[in-house]
């Protein structure tokens, strides 16, 4: 009459259910009803369940294959006839998820329809157990951290209190890719050392340059991952996002390179290097707002995670940019430099 | 007999209640009983009520001047005996928060007791409201976006479909910020002109040397604020920490050291320049773990949001260190150079 699932020692559905989907994430030990029943008998399994058992508002029902066919509250159960069977009361839509769906979806149906426990079934609609608003909060701060972790570089969770050689494994892969792009902004330097030899003090403002533009484009991209990753923006929202994102880049370009621009005429006392840095500035900062749109979606749109390579792409294209633009524009007007 | 706490019009405390503590996240409109009502009165409350009003699992028991007193599960109702009073049945100890509190604090209380709702009491334990499961998970995915944001350099939360002068606002004053400190970085350079003139092509191999202690210190700074605000790292620990993170610097500060040198060497057929350039590499890693590390910690005691002022300053540590040990010892031994 009573359908237990699980005895709670059986551990096995956890194992056999990959970590991040439903069915890894959720509790295996639920109490549910059998449809046939009556409201009165359904009241006295309740009570012959031992008190540390955990019963939840919502209570599913079952038929005799353990086919998930309603959800029933306890306060429908206490406000009906005692005769009636739970059949006839139950709520037959009942969302559900099947075990395989990914830990996210489950998190989202859960999030979207405020639900205190979602039911997860087999393909063939068995029950088999369900996630509660307890798990979801795990969810949600597991994705969280995830997406910050990926986001400074770091390529797994990581904790303070880990051993160190953790910490290697976890960051070291990273700064050799890293150190790729690193040797591509380099070399871009180095096309224009006939022109740092003229004029030396073209090293120290290539950094702000580029380092702006660094800025600029991380500040585009966590706008942007973490738009896609709360469903705020769409592959087809693309174009309106890649312009707000160049204006917004043209906007703080403006504004910054007139400062810059200013401060280094002053500090030099060379209007023309102040043009041609608040020129390089506005340009990269386009080019950041460019890249810090466009790379998270693409990734996107190639299935990897775009929290964890938009970084590296975007700072590659704003230091390859900003040292660019900016050591041309000198080369270009070299003699009012020297 | 019935404790109706608020017109489901009557938007007031939310209103007086400011917007991050648990008064300005709690629902008022909900169902609670009062203690001396009897199990049969209770359930005939219940089913007084309206198909649309929301019940929970737990139902939150009040006296006469509404101080919260107990709270009673549906399922000990159903169990229990219909002329007991509810005062001998409930739970007198119940977990509650005060309207003023950080909505941090009920969420940290939610999950830690895994509680699907959690009351909200005025100063005199009255009860105002509660907190659902529901908005537990809109506090966790608000503090992780804001920690994301502000990681990024974004002061607010903003997504891509707002407008452009929205992300202006939130992203200008943070790109200025970082001016003051790329200036300093710049000036440091600066101080080395005539060891650049000599050999230009260092202003291409300090770009490498401090791109990756800044990826360095962003991965370390990443974990520690990630870690403090899940609670893994309090303030004593912080001996332990830092000098974790200087070890993670230099193990992973000789690994990219030992390649850049290598390379760098091939390149330029100059060993003392890989030699060079390798050990500024170690030198700013363990920079970079040091004050990804400290960083995050002191602003927390300073009680400044970690996540929104320590990427400026730690990369502002391994421009100055990285530029400044790189181009140092390479004018300490500049005639190996030329």
């Amino acid at each position: 009459m009573l359908a237990r699932l699980e005895d709670p020692d059986e551990v096995r559905p956890l194992l056999i259910h990959p970590d991040e989907t439903a069915g890894g994430r959720m509790t295996s030990e639920l109490f549910a009803l059998r449809r046939r029943m009556t409201v009165q008998e359904a009241m006295r399994a309740l009570r012959d369940l031992g008190p540390s058992e955990e019963v939840t508002y919502y209570l599913f029902v079952v038929d005799r294959d353990n086919v998930l066919r309603g959800v029933v509250s306890l306060r429908r159960l206490i406000t009906s006839e005692p005769t009636t069977t739970l059949e006839s009361i139950m709520d037959p839509d009942v969302i559900r998820v099947r075990a395989s769906a990914d830990q996210e979806e489950a998190a989202r149906l859960m999030s979207r329809y405020s639900l205190p426990a979602l039911p997860v079934v087999d393909d063939a609609g068995r029950l088999l157990g369900m996630i509660t608003h307890d798990d979801l909060v795990d969810v949600i701060e597991e994705e969280a951290s995830e997406d910050i972790y990926r986001l400074g570089g770091v390529l797994d969770e990581e904790r303070t209190s880990g051993p160190v050689s953790a910490s290697v494994r976890r960051r070291l892969p990273w700064l050799y890719v890293n150190l790729v792009t690193a040797f591509l902004a380099a070399w871009v330097i180095s096309q224009f050392k006939a022109t740092i030899e003229r004029v030396a003090v073209l090293a120290a403002f290539q950094a702000i340059v580029a380092g702006q533009g660094g800025n600029a484009g991380t500040q585009a991209l966590t706008v942007m991952v973490r738009s896609i990753a709360l469903g705020d923006v769409e592959l087809r929202d693309a174009w309106r996002a890649l312009l707000k994102e160049v204006t917004v880049g043209l906007v703080n370009g403006i504004a910054v390179g007139i400062a810059v621009g200013a401060i280094a005429s002053l500090l030099q006392g060379n209007p023309v290097l102040g043009v041609i840095i608040g020129l390089a500035m506005i340009g990269n900062m386009m080019a950041a707002g460019l890249a810090g749109a466009l790379v998270p979606m693409i990734l996107k749109r190639l299935h990897v995670d775009p929290a964890l390579a938009s970084g590296i792409i975007v700072t590659t294209v704003t230091d390859v940019t900003g040292f660019g633009l900016f050591l041309g524009l000198a080369t270009l007007f070299i003699q009012w430099l020297v």
